[in-house]
């Protein structure tokens, strides 16, 4: 953990180190994820149970090639009774706040009389990489499930690796209550390629999401293009700024809740008081030794965590605004007032109330977001992902004599003559 | 041309190669755009400066490095009125849809108490990509740069060669108009990926969009995730649905607007007549002998157009739907009654009096669309490929209380017990 504070000769070097660090292995996997991809859409099923044999040690064809409804349904009946309340509650409060993101269709006619308007479809066709073993979350199986079925996709398909055979109850019963459509035992890069490519027994799909190791990513930027992806993730981050008044101990579960993730996650403390940053570092240590997952999470925060001392919360929304973080707390007297300045984030929980791992499972918003920076740019996962809007336009002839000749000239001044005869050739009395 | 009918024994395959067929060039400069692209990451402006000799033949030292505003200000007062005129009225109607796509931010507080959001904010910065010589659009750089400019994009940055130092002043002129904050006289890969990564020059940006050759559509690929990108393209592709009412001509000259793009492009017809399909592909002839593009528009209607003759119009949306073309005309009777049921296109042309073109240049909704059957998950750039979303949450000690138990179960069955202990923690009396 380094700490830093704004009033340092330094700061700006420093700080931008850490805006700058990636943290993000540069796997070179992206020659041998093109060859799988090739050999998946040269050979198809052959090919996935030859890797299945090799990568997950057992026979498709024996274990059997997919999990059958029956299969996830028995393995939600047979949730402990707390454990299957919470994930229903999870999964109604997921669907309401998708629901609420459906877009509108739009159709109306301006004063030139242009009929303008789009329409929205849902994908005909989704697949959700779920990843096995560690990282297999129910909940990440519902954040990716539930925004493709509110869309209206028709068909939602989950691809699993069972290492061994073995499946995931709770990711079964995930998927029961998300209502995929199949769950496929097969993971990897080949998996991916099946469901863009299709094989003899897998249809294609139109989209891919869900999370997956360095070959699973590189597969999907590689098929980006063939079918739609979310986007590419990289390890977990969050940005907590807090004042003087919180508990420290909160604070500090706060930031432990990312850096258990994963060594490579990272977790930003931004605060206006010395003592309790102070305070934040000690109670981290103290939490870190109760905590069953304290190996990862130790070298995280050795490694990847950072306390910043700023002289005034004045400065805090620039500095969150450069870091662009995947998960923002604000937990202050008037968090709104900050908030309102945060341009740059994946998703923000406001108040000393709001843990991040609420948002995590409960709270409603999509858990899937943009790490790495990437929230300059883009967005956490949204039923808009699973659907696409198409444009349209319909001129009568006093439209077409309105806004045609201009067209007209424009399709000359572009050497594209053609272009220009399919208008003026309708306007010719 | 072929002609195919659905009334034939081998129509299923016939038709299935036709959805089949990429006529996408599988170029292999990925290894070469990716060492330029380290080389830009490393050297910055010098690599600039270098490949603009070379592929470009001019020092930028000599002839500039930008576009000034005044130029791109006096080339749009140089222009004959009319093309004056016609640029405004597309710029003024494109602006008015696009400002209509702006999405709305969300705030409320559920039955459980829980505040939940989501706030759109522009990207702060995004760069353009316009190619040089014959592909170089102002309609392009207005159908690019208006929807950055609603979307509240502070600094819209263009980069397009001009080889031997020549500028296009209609570019420039288009420039002026949509308001585009710089213009850099670099192209080619090494262009986006100063985009991307900034050089000492050129700051960087966080979304790059916009046509270009093989070598920028690879990079803008490569860096997909160090920025946000449009979608990949490929040849423009025109579906014409139409009956025999419709003048032969007419239609002719529609499926030569999109042949006359490229050799690659793809021009089909549906219709129910079979004596107007002798009509049109005699029409299409006419008007090619008659066309300035007819080398292009020849080779491209010869090698990729294709009219379908159907029993029925009923069978015609699931024939477009197949092919999720970019463009669909539909010139029958009740264009709408087919339109309901076509769920996969980029944009669609309701009626006798809408070419395509008009969607082209004046009629307002974007021309870049999805192509390759990429309308099957992708939609036509808007105002949201240059804005992203920041969703959020808020809970009290209430609301914490009815819904932090149910993650606190979740995340102790994933085996993530920093994640429980940090509501668990808040919760403790």
């Amino acid at each position: 953990m380094q700490r830093l504070s704004t009033r340092d000769g330094d700061f700006a070097a420093k700080f931008a180190a850490v805006v700058d660090d990636r943290r993000e292995s540069a796997s070179d996997v992206a020659s041998a994820v093109s060859a799988i991809l090739a050999d998946v859409r040269a050979r198809g099923d052959a090919v996935l149970a030859e890797l299945t044999a090799k990568f997950d040690g057992h026979e498709l064809d024996t274990t059997g090639w997919q999990v059958s409804a029956e299969d996830c349904k028995a393995a939600f009946d047979a949730l402990d009774p707390d454990l299957r309340a919470a994930l229903e509650l999870a999964a109604s409060r997921i669907r309401a706040y998708h629901a609420a993101q459906l877009p509108e269709n739009r159709d109306y006619t301006d004063e030139a009389g242009v009929r303008l308007g789009a329409v929205w479809h849902a994908v005909d066709a989704a697949g959700l990489y779920v990843p096995g073993g560690r990282a297999a979350y129910p909940s990440s199986l519902l954040m990716n499930a539930i925004p493709a079925k509110v869309a209206g996709v028709g068909r939602l398909v989950v691809v699993t690796p069972t290492p061994k055979g073995e499946v995931n109850p709770l990711v079964l019963a995930a998927a029961h209550l998300a209502g995929v459509d199949e769950v496929w035992r097969v993971g990897g890069a080949h998996a991916v390629g099946a469901l863009a490519y299709g094989t003899g027994r897998i249809a294609p799909v139109d989209v891919v999401t869900g999370p997956g190791n360095a070959w699973v990513a590189e597969a999907k930027r590689q098929l980006y293009g063939v079918v739609g992806i979310d986007m590419v993730a990289g390890p977990s981050e969050i940005l907590v700024i807090a004042d003087g008044a919180n508990d420290p101990a909160h604070i500090a579960a706060d930031l432990l809740s990312q850096a258990e993730h994963d060594p490579t996650s990272q977790s930003i403390l931004i605060t206006d008081d010395a003592a309790f940053a102070d305070a934040v570092a000690g109670a981290v240590e103290d939490e870190l030794a109760r905590l069953a997952t304290e190996p990862t999470a130790r070298t995280s925060w050795n490694d990847n965590g950072v306390i910043i001392e700023v002289a005034s919360f004045d400065e805090a929304p620039a500095l969150a605004n450069r870091l662009a973080a995947e998960h923002v707390e604000i937990a202050t007297e008037d968090p709104q007032a900050i908030f309102a300045k945060i341009r740059h984030a994946g998703s923000v929980f406001l108040g000393r109330m709001t843990p991040e791992a609420v948002g995590d499972y409960v709270a409603g918003p999509n858990h899937v977001l943009p790490t790495g920076r990437r929230a300059r740019f883009s967005s956490g996962l949204s039923v808009l992902d699973f659907m696409k809007r198409t444009s349209f336009i319909q001129l009568d002839e006093a439209a077409l004599e309105a806004v045609g000749p201009a067209a007209v000239a424009l399709a000359r001044a572009e050497g594209l003559p053609a272009h220009a005869r399919s208008i003026s050739i309708r306007l010719e009395k």
